[in-house]
């Protein structure tokens, strides 16, 4: 691995763990046992360690979250679809805390993500229109848009949501994944009889 | 007002307005024309200030919100509900969109939280119980508690969404008061015929 990839793994790890503010480039520098000189090297500051972090998780989000095919079979496409997500948003928890924070600092890091978030929309609506095809759940086309908001929020914010929901312990990987049962349930009540089968499995086998 | 409120009720409004971030107590006391002494006097710093806004934010919780009674019109109820809920965000936005982040740095502000947020749960309970008995939602007991979260989590995390979704503007009102269709659409799927009239009136007139 490059030293600019080794700096920007090493500083997700020590975000993810330790939490972005108290990280400092002296920190992961130690951590990588490098000069904090070859650290400044590739990277200013510790913002633009952040921003190469940023721009990773927009690369993820665009080719992480696949949009289901007609050969799919629904319940084993649903579960890697949750996995994927609630994956990436451990991977990458840190920025998913203070995502609002960091986008009002950085106008640049905001256009990255609305333009990543606007292919989440359409990916997430063509699964939706996907699960309504299979006759898995029934849904007017006008009641789509508001649900896709209703799944980029309750996956965007889930870590914010976990963290204020439990006093002084560190987040878990088990916690992240958990947020599947919630995704699920906005769905849940659009489920047709077999979609509601497939829906109770996926919520009751969360990893 | 003594100065102690009128220190906390200019910092609640110069936070909201320009972010908790870049104010700072002098900000604070050239705003209210007072000496930085007199404000010291009162507060040993701005964590103390961002604490005391706290707790009124945790009183407000415990306060504002109801719960229905019988003979409540549920259309009014429900409107109402909803003009209280995000009022209230819009009131406390600055601590809205560091929720989390405040959580972590302050246990005791956290065991406040939590002891607001168990009220708010049996609360709002009470109030998917009260829509059900007034046969306007179908609900399985079971499906209750993560309907409370979901319902939490949109309330929640609202401002930090709607920030999110828009570039460079600074959040008004109004986008505040629009996430009513959005904790409406967590109701919708439930309703019944007689309840899908008064969502669809509550969704279409936000304030």
């Amino acid at each position: 691995m490059k030293t600019k990839d080794k700096i920007i793994q090493a500083s997700l790890k020590l975000f993810n763990q330790q939490g972005e503010r108290v990280v400092t480039t002296n920190h992961i520098a130690e951590h990588l046992n490098i000069s904090p000189g070859l650290l400044y090297y590739h990277f200013k500051n510790k913002e633009s360690i952040i921003q190469a972090i940023f721009l990773e998780y927009t690369l993820h989000i665009k080719n992480a979250i696949t949009v289901p095919n007609d050969t799919s079979d629904p319940s084993e496409f649903l579960a890697t679809y949750c996995d994927d997500i609630f994956e990436g948003i451990w991977h990458y928890r840190f920025l998913h805390l203070s995502m609002p924070t960091l986008l009002i600092q950085h106008n640049e890091l905001h256009n990255h993500y609305l333009e990543a978030h606007q292919l989440l929309i359409a990916r997430a609506s063509s699964a939706v229109q996907w699960l309504r095809d299979f006759e898995l759940i029934e849904i007017e086309e006008n009641q789509i848009a508001t649900l896709v908001d209703l799944m980029r929020l309750v996956t965007g914010f889930w870590v914010g949501f976990s963290i204020a929901n439990h006093l002084g312990t560190e987040l878990t990987k088990k916690q992240v994944h958990a947020g599947r049962e919630h995704l699920i349930a906005l769905l849940a009540p659009y489920a047709t009889p077999s979609g509601k089968v497939i829906f109770n499995n996926l919520s009751t086998t969360v990893p």
